[in-house]
């Protein structure tokens, strides 16, 4: 047991669970956290590897200890909820208000003191070890609940957990990328429907975060200036894609989205990470995040299955041309239909969207909130 | 109305349909392909438009007339079923056996004649007409059927048709890219159960397709191989992953495979793409293809959703680095669940696996013919 001040009053206080993993409880009102896991000491899977696809050089991580992981389970068993007698679950107190625990069936895991990267993979390149970690963010004990039904105390609560993360995880030497993410829906492949989301911490560049540094870095040869904040230039100046704004974050639909309903939001001040964002933004990123989060639900008047990732700079690299940034993508096309990644989207990476980014924009902004 | 004569026997008869658009049939039996389109003449969609996403210089075409397309209509109004009195659909005559015809929404479309490609594209880069082609194959008359349980003639003619169609549109200016994919399986969005596939040439190169370049062309760089030549080189001496093998084409699960069941299919002398390929591998690819489709069904004993594409080198580049092989990807990973491409595939690109490629290539060559 140890515990933590955070900024906005919250403490953090961290416990293990029977198999030797930690669990970390945000919390507000100053509890004390002191419940023992009940539940019989379990192996950890052992760590997976990771092999480099030869057509296009890309790590993929092989897990398969995953394959018999929890698959929806009916609400009484749901290993999110708080533990109550005779119903134990993940998490050993009897209530909480934000958790995060090393996930029970990772597919990313802290290696051996001997694991060494490979730093310019080909062809040639052995699998290695899959170094990393995996850990699941509970944004609220109640099951019912959703991310846009948080209180702004809550949300803030959750940030300053993505917060805390990203600065513990970023020391570990093996990782070089930390990203926060939140699945939402069974549409989108959920398996268990309670308010959470997931924290990986890669030790590889994700191919997409790699590509976005590569374009992020030829932008600043050509133009001298940072992608990230042209982009947000431009969606100000055209107006017609922007969907909500405060006086620190501005959510838009971007000039080339992907998806039926995607938004961006971005702080207007630009920072690589969480660990930059300031005292100001940090607050107003919850009143925003809800408003954002009920359009989209109330686009169709049907709960939207989404994904929700924040994007950061990498740990070690393109600090000043990477940006935080939270992207929010539903395949949810119309009421009865979604948009599914095909042939030409799945196979050669050439997406085709039915919806006009600006129109979109207007679905999301004529919302009655 | 032309016809023309194509290998093995095969014939091809083109028509016009009431919009404009053209209809090909390619036919083993000398058939003559006279009917008229009956229906009532309909206005094109026009052309849409190719934004580019700044965040990884990709274009992404937006085809906003495309949301209002048929979705899986009963059996009575299949518009890839031949045509009876009362009952038009796309293809005017009573019966056929394959056909090839200009997809009635296409995503990509002919340009008109002052279209100029952009060749380095980036921040600054306006939209253009999403320039290209969209057609849709069908592989039989008969809706009940299955790419696996064609004829080899059937086969064949369907082989030739995708031969036929990559001639004909390689010669188009405005053309860098052509590919042919089936998608099968609700699970994978299908809106039309009938048995067919889609050819899109594309005005640019797809971004998989153009990172797969620069991936074998670092790899001859380095080592003086082909790329694909050496990775059907690693898998025929590992052998744990070969699924099945004849004299001119080997099926193996990838070494670093993305999807619980994916199996490629490689001739086993390169070529760029259908053009080169020779009578004897084009015989060749039935029953090897059939073969391949019916260990995947065999797994669990159900109709596996996939996205089957074919690779090509694309038209203008690449003609000695990229090889044609085709990629059957199926999302099932048991007989009641799916992968989801969630947050770390779909937002960071980075794939996880549940089954090891040897343990699927076990379970696909452990299925009874």
């Amino acid at each position: 047991m140890s515990s933590k001040k955070l900024p906005a009053g919250i403490i953090r206080s961290d416990a293990r669970l029977m198999d030797g993993r930690t669990i970390r409880y945000y919390d507000t009102k100053g509890q004390t956290r002191t419940a023992v896991d009940q539940r019989s000491s379990e192996e950890q899977p052992s760590i997976g590897e990771m092999r480099l696809d030869p057509l296009n050089n890309e790590w993929v991580v092989i897990a398969a200890h995953r394959q018999g992981r929890v698959f929806l389970p009916p609400k009484e068993l749901n290993p999110l909820a708080p533990s109550k007698p005779g119903s134990l679950t993940e998490i050993p107190e009897s209530d909480y208000e934000v958790v995060v625990f090393d996930n029970r069936s990772p597919s990313l895991a802290a290696p051996t003191s001997s694991f060494k990267a490979i730093d310019d993979p080909d062809f040639s390149s052995p699998a290695i070890a899959s170094a990393g970690k995996c850990e699941v963010i509970c944004f609220t004990s109640d099951y019912e609940s959703s991310f846009k039904d948080l209180s702004h105390l809550q949300i803030r609560t959750v940030l300053e957990a993505w917060r805390d993360r990203t600065a513990e995880l970023s020391e570990l030497s093996y990782i070089e990328y930390i990203a926060a993410f939140e699945n939402r829906g069974e549409e989108v492949g959920v398996t268990l429907n309670h308010p959470h989301g997931q924290i990986y911490a890669y030790s590889y560049l994700p191919p997409k975060t790699q590509r976005m540094l590569e374009v992020a870095t030829a932008h600043k040869k050509k133009s001298g200036n940072i992608l990230l904040e042209d982009i947000l230039a431009r969606e100000l100046s055209d107006k017609v894609r922007i969907v909500a704004e405060n006086e620190h974050w501005v959510a838009y639909v971007p000039y080339a989205s992907r998806y039926p309903f995607e938004i961006h939001l971005a702080p207007r001040r630009r920072v690589p990470d969480f660990l930059a964002l300031d005292e100001a933004a940090s607050d107003a990123f919850a009143p925003i995040a809800k408003e954002v989060l009920t359009r989209l639900d109330g686009v169709f008047g049907v709960k939207m299955p989404y994904i929700a990732s924040w994007h950061q700079a990498p740990v070690r690299t393109g600090r000043d041309l990477l940006s935080l940034h939270w992207q929010i993508a539903s395949v949810r096309r119309a009421p009865g239909k979604l948009k599914y990644l095909a042939g030409s989207e799945s196979a050669f990476g050439a997406f085709m969207m039915d919806l006009k980014p600006e129109q979109s924009a207007a679905q999301l902004r004529d919302v009655a909130l």
